[in-house]
């Protein structure tokens, strides 16, 4: 009989092959199996030289292959099919047994599943794995979250596969129950916001500053010698250098200007609206990205509705350093509305997280890793209760020094006709959020007039209504 | 024995109170039920010579007083205390007997009661039902959906106490299962974005264009008599007239700036984020109230966060004018955002939704009712399966004829530092909207590089991916 395996990973899609990979990579003996047993063994055929792997045909193979308490890492598609391993795999288990959901799974889901296994007297870990194929083979950046005694007999491992920042591994325990799930949805949010945020400097470095696609490419490669230095805006500068075999120009302008989701992006906007916290940068990133989805629908609609007479010129020669300032500054806005979600869900979800550590476990591994992210994790190690980002010196002083390009920008985008949901959205929070006294006084006096929803006032206690209907006398409600 | 009621009124707070008297008042014997026995006798009390009213002190008197088979409105609290009404009268009723849930309540549980009745041989109707205390009392606007045979048997009395416009009820059946409540959601979005617009105007007329309070008001009254003409529009004249007892100043200055929010705002963006809609006005109007909520997070962030130099002069004559304008175009922006999303409703959850219809029964009673409406109701009747408002000549002709103005106003206010969330995006969007091909390729590209996605190409069919980590090269992965 061979020896056991000290992990399993079951679903040997790429990112489950490569996690496997990972594990073995770092002298771990893993088990492996999939739905699909010519999976398991073409698994095997490229890749058995690589470590210590017992191939498992069967599920019970798989799970007498393992070490006690077993450690079962499910790498399948969100939604059912994690649902169905569980089904298949807790009959054969015993109390103790540690799985551990490492897909893109809803925290609602992994709140149900670390119950249920806690029925079965099971184990449930719900992780965030980010760094897509070549993180999860090389370093991810990993968000456990659930049973945090079984962290402690998985940590070992995670932390060995994971990306090392400066000696620190790029994996903590996050929380209780859906806690690391709701992180990497974050995370995911965020990065859709980055990504947008790039999208808009590209297409007005393209269309107002007038840039080929070299050049911008050259500028994104410049930019990320700087504070915008980060995965996102190096690769950037990498994709719009890639040269089209077909055509011979740029790649970009060969492709589909319709952009997927898988759907983390929406949940974090979703949850957002359900907390109420004010996460207008990633929400306006996923709407255009159902914007860009309505190609044809654009296609019809741009030979009948009008916009600005396109100018040639009267370009201003800093507009280039104005895009990345304006770029600078919504990014710093996009972070610090994720991480006041997170904030929020903290308190509503009772899970107690150290959001300096997740800006820690992001700074490698990930796709938002970034230098930035230093500086999110100072802030936090210095005012662990931060209500918002904004409010840190460092942050603060940034967009107060930026915010001059950043208004040049939206200016010049609005009156060009360029469409900047994500930059103008961000400024608009900006100033909503500096503003001691807003307008929405007279939405809750409209409220109350048609719908007796009430006020309060600045100047006394209570709620009030305003008898609008009969003789414009107000009234205290709450007494 | 008295003779049987035709229709019975449970809950009588004021919503349900007015419904009751506005039946009674059309000739209709009413019975009435609620929980408090102290209420329903209080009712009486008050209303009792207004009509043929039987009050029911318990359930079972209630559904006695009922002739067959029994129409019941439910007036209660959204969410569970709905179906507590329905488990308490579903064992005392008969095959056949229709219950009608004429509160908030999110479609989805709308679906399931209708389900959930047909089991138990009941028929139920949830509405949505519009106006407030006084449009509940003097005719609102009715969204019934559900059994279609039920809408049949109380057609008559719900098109006679809706608010009737050109001698055209407000009220139509609008589709099986949650179709009611839905089309009444996004009513209420599209009221949450049509005040948050009003809102923004009246910040810029006051902080930008330096007009006071009661200059404002008139502005408002003035605007009321050109395209703008609408309930919302109107009383924003009156209540920003109103002058506060106690201080002698403008009301609106002494009610803190906190705009509460019941749910339908939420829910409605929510359900965009799940259609894949683009619903940007209404989502960010939902966020400046979530934004207004953080009031004293604001206060402290106002010390520190920078913005502008305060200017003083400098304002175009023509600003004023050029705000009226940009409240026009972005609302007709919010419209088509908001008619396009149950144009997507309709197709995802098969209603087979009449947008015109629902155009013409929000013409009157309800809170969004506006001369405005007419022209959407046209729209519709000379293209039924219209895509986007906006590409309607009038829509397309009225933004064209707006947006020098709009794009003039987003620049002064993103210069002086005003937020302005709503008008901003819904220019973004429409800006976005009318562009053939816009940014996203980008987006798509760098998916595929950091998760291999995959891209589509705009000369060739399939699903591409580029091999970035190997040799760079190009393959089809979808055959």
């Amino acid at each position: 009989m061979t020896a056991k395996s000290r992990i399993g990973v079951t679903g040997l899609a790429v990112m489950g092959a490569n996690l496997a990979r990972n594990i073995a990579r770092r002298g771990v003996p893993v088990a492996v199996h999939n739905r699909t047993t010519e999976r398991t063994r073409e698994f095997v055929r490229e890749y058995g030289d690589e470590g210590a792997f017992t191939a498992a045909e069967t599920v019970e193979e798989f799970v007498r292959a393992l070490e006690r308490p077993r450690r079962i890492i499910i790498m399948v598609k969100a939604g059912k099919p994690v649902d169905g391993v569980i089904d298949e795999l807790a009959p054969l288990l015993d109390e103790g047994d540690i799985l551990i959901d490492g897909g893109n799974s809803h925290f609602t889901d992994t709140r149900r599943r670390v119950e249920r296994c806690a029925r079965d007297g099971l184990r449930f870990i719900g992780t965030g794995v980010s760094g897509g194929e070549e993180g999860a083979l090389l370093g991810p950046s990993i968000m456990p979250g659930g049973d945090r005694g079984a962290y402690a007999e998985v940590e070992d491992v995670l932390t060995s596969i994971a990306a090392q920042v400066d000696g620190t591994p790029c994996c903590t325990y996050v929380g209780p129950d859906g806690a690391g799930h709701y992180v990497k949805m974050v995370h995911n949010g965020i990065e859709y916001a980055d990504i947008q945020l790039i999208a808009e400097a590209y297409d007005l470095l393209r269309h107002v500053a007038g840039l080929d696609v070299p050049a911008i490419a050259r500028t994104f490669e410049e930019w990320n010698s700087g504070d915008l230095e980060s995965f996102l805006v190096e690769i950037t500068a990498k994709v719009l250098a890639k040269t089209d075999e077909r055509t011979g120009g740029p790649l970009v302008d060969v492709v589909l200007d319709e952009a997927e989701q898988k759907g983390t992006g929406r949940w974090t906007a979703q949850d957002a609206l359900e907390l109420g916290v004010p996460l207008t940068g990633i929400t306006e990133a996923v709407y255009a990205r159902t914007l860009s989805a309505l190609r044809e629908e654009r296609g019809r609609a741009s030979s009948v509705l009008r916009g600005p007479v396109p100018e040639k010129g009267g370009v201003r020669a800093d507009l280039v350093d104005d895009i990345r300032q304006a770029l600078y500054a919504s990014k710093v806005v996009a972070y610090a509305q994720g991480f006041a979600q997170m904030h929020a869900a903290s308190r509503a979800y009772d899970w107690d997280l150290d959001l300096g550590a997740m800006a820690t476990i992001w700074r490698g591994g990930c796709i938002i890793r970034a230098r930035f992210l230093d500086r999110i994790r100072d802030a936090y190690a210095e005012h662990p209760d931060l209500e918002n980002l904004l409010t840190v010196p460092y942050f603060t002083d940034a967009v107060a020094g930026a915010q001059d390009a950043w208004r040049r920008v939206v200016m010049t985008a609005t009156e060009r006709g360029v469409p900047i949901p994500a930059f103008s959205s961000s400024l608009s929070y900006y100033d909503g959020y500096r503003r001691e006294r807003g307008p929405a006084a007279l939405i809750q006096v409209l409220r109350d007039f048609f719908g007796a929803h009430t006020y309060r006032r600045v100047d006394a206690e209570g709620a009030f209504h305003t008898r609008w209907a009969q003789d414009g006398t107000e009234v205290r409600t709450d007494t």
